[in-house]
């Protein structure tokens, strides 16, 4: 059993950790940044300790200091959240040799998840259907001519250590693609130190569900159904739902089975995302990745089942075995989830650092909201500018979406510009509302304010 | 179908009708006294209008200026809420002569359940357990004396018209009854303008078990499970909770056929809650009354069931058919619900107004948080004292009570004292964690801080 607890991230993932710590009884250590000395996760958690200046490298990122801390405090484990360390093999691998739990998978899943050819590969082994594509890296750009010709154009250009939407590039004719190859090289060398890419069929009209999955130590995995995330900009997830409206019940299992063989692949244990694109023209999908962290979006699902995420990853992790069984998951209702970020959603998203001078969030039935904010909190312009996480519950995808309206219009933030007001024009376009769009949902229609 | 209503009442009840409104694309009319204009009410529903001075009696309870804006703005409907004319059976009748539909049930049946020596002679005849006591009202003191040898001491004196905890007594001897009946009776007369009184053998180790139900006007009435709201401070509920600890299945089937069965006795139509005396000794209900409006502690029903109950009722209002059956109610985890009052609860409640200076109220997985309150707001000294109503669900009680605990730990309103200290410590005491208590609970038990 885990007794006490480090949050190794900041914001509202690390206020939900404490969250789900206090739920259980776990004491709770928090660390924090020059910048974040008044964040709330600092004030919620039992301790809290500064870990280095402002920039991430320095705090959020910084090995030593946070292994000091979590030496320091005793605490039995620690807690990733998404992002930061949260999928840093290397960090896991420290954490074992330090004896504290890492709050995840093994250090060679994150390794082989985190690898995207490996991945690939290791898919292809375990019987998940892939893009078709290049057998791991290409050689060189002759290599990468060969199998774009043999698949098709377009073909999307990744590289290997990419993600989170870094390190890819599209590649409509053979010209495209000898630039792309080596650019995106040299890109990746620099950005991740690792210049392999890979080569894979580029699915223009697709909708971008995933599955969750949980996993023990004991060999048991079990999947929580998907979340549709093909509401993006510039690849980044803007709402999240779940059911997704695509789906019919035989492919979610399907897409739930092969999630659950993903994971059992790499012997995964804890909270983990697969990633497919869906191709909701035939029915088919593909692996796009595996995310080996708990996911922003992870409410969603926790609202139509029931079952408390990060409450599991901590009780897997603390040696406990997954007590629900596959068929005991049930799915009730409809869930969406709004990320609203400090941003001018009017000017091409700018972000809107500043002090939040009025803040009353939603609330009433089929509400929750996750998030780090209280009125006079000053947004740091130095991380991510996401402000809360609002999430609606309803019987149907009409109630959760009306809940969502009435939610967004009662959120009260002053001082600062969010999205809330393009939520709002997205929660009533006439594509949303009838369920039939695809990742381009934002390329195709300008819900910028004229 | 309602596409208009106005909500006359204000606070937290209001700020929820609205909601349900907003769920269900009702537009929606506030009106306010002129101590409430800066209100959240005011601030959520499309148009607000004042009523009147801030005495209750002037606005809140004023019929001619509440039916006079609601002509005026052309509502379809009128939502009473609780307390002000949530039972006025003369208001639901002018409602009617004014062809706007009143969201609860008929004047008879408002009537009928309001007046407590008719109730309990109704339920009676229908076969609903009722306390032994006087058929009706006592014609004197010597009936009284008559009656009290007949059931046995100690008795409880109850003014037929009173409610709420209002117009009660206990007599334990025949001196006691006799100074008790007269006294009971010229408070009545002065109180409720009816001095009728009527006696019951008083239990005194029960817990208070209610049962809520949804009926039509087609004949369908349903049951949603018991809440249990022991835990009581002068006969006003403090905390309750769903399912009730001391309930087994049989029990809770019976009271819910009972409490169908006092519906269906006055033709109920809408939501309404029938309150048991349950004598866990040995198992044995009585009916206490009928409340014949929505009740503040109707979120943890909410929550255990996925039941709207305000979005219900304003259907069932607008002419729907109750589209749940009895056997599609699921009963899921369980639900806790504390009043935050601003009292002082170690200076014997006393109120506290004044000025919100912070409010954040919690957030995160299972807690739902039905509030009028934002920062800066003015608590006015002249209504109810409470100012949110914190919910937490769980899969267990365990869970439900750990994440109140959690709740009430993170919830931040500074500026007024609140009872927010009060039901952690009450949340922490071993009778409470052992779920065996009776609504005696705070004088057996004093939770002051010393």
């Amino acid at each position: 059993m885990i007794k006490k607890l480090l949050v190794a991230n900041r914001g509202e993932i690390a206020v939900r950790i404490i969250r789900a710590c206090k739920d259980l009884g776990v004491e709770t250590v928090a660390v924090f940044s020059e910048a974040d000395k008044d964040s709330l996760h600092v004030r919620l958690a039992d301790e809290a300790y500064c870990i280095g200046p402002t920039a991430s490298k320095d705090s959020y990122l910084n090995f030593t200091n946070i292994m000091s801390v979590a030496t320091l405090t005793e605490v039995d484990a620690i807690h990733p959240g998404y992002g930061f360390l949260a999928e840093n093999a290397d960090f896991a691998e420290i954490c074992a040799e330090c004896n504290i739990t890492f709050v995840g998978p093994s250090p060679e899943a994150i390794s082989k998840m985190g690898t995207k050819d490996v991945a690939r590969k290791t898919m292809e082994d375990a019987g998940v259907p892939i893009v078709p594509g290049s057998k791991g890296i290409v050689k060189d750009v002759n290599d990468a001519i060969e199998v774009a010709e043999q698949i098709g154009y377009p073909v999307i250009i990744k590289a290997t250590a990419g993600g989170g939407g870094k390190g890819i590039r599209v590649a409509r004719t053979k010209e495209d693609l000898i630039k792309g190859v080596t650019i995106t090289q040299t890109e990746a060398a620099t950005a991740f130190g690792n210049p392999g890419v890979y080569l894979e069929k580029y699915i223009e009209d697709f909708r971008h569900v995933e599955i969750q999955v949980l996993a023990d130590n004991y060999g048991n995995t079990i999947h929580l159904g998907e979340r549709d995330c093909s509401i993006q900009r510039r690849l980044q997830k803007l709402l999240e739902e779940t059911p997704s409206p695509a789906l019919t019940s035989e492919i979610r299992e399907e897409m739930g089975d092969a999630a659950v063989k993903a994971a059992q692949a790499v012997n995964y244990s804890g909270a983990g995302t697969v990633e497919f694109i869906f191709d909701h023209n035939n029915g088919n999908f593909y692996f796009m990745e595996m995310n080996t962290r708990i996911q922003v979006e992870h409410p969603v699902t926790e609202m139509v089942t029931g079952i408390d995420l990060i409450k599991h990853q901590i009780k897997i992790a603390g040696g406990e075995k997954l007590e629900v069984k596959q068929e005991d998951v049930k799915f009730n209702g409809w869930s969406i989830e709004c990320r609203i970020n400090a941003e001018n959603p009017d000017k091409n998203f700018m972000p809107s650092a500043g002090t939040v001078e009025m803040y009353l969030p939603p609330g009433g039935p089929g509400v929750r909201v996750d998030s780090a904010v209280y009125p006079g909190y000053k947004i740091p312009p130095f991380y991510d500018s996401m402000v809360a996480k609002i999430i609606t519950h309803g019987d149907t995808r009409e109630e959760a979406i009306a809940r969502m309206k009435r939610a967004l219009s009662e959120f009260i933030i002053e001082g600062v510009h969010t999205t809330v007001p393009f939520h709002l024009r997205l929660l009533e376009h006439e594509s949303f509302v009838s369920g039939d769009f695809n990742t381009k949902f934002l390329e195709i229609h300008d819900l910028t304010k004229k």
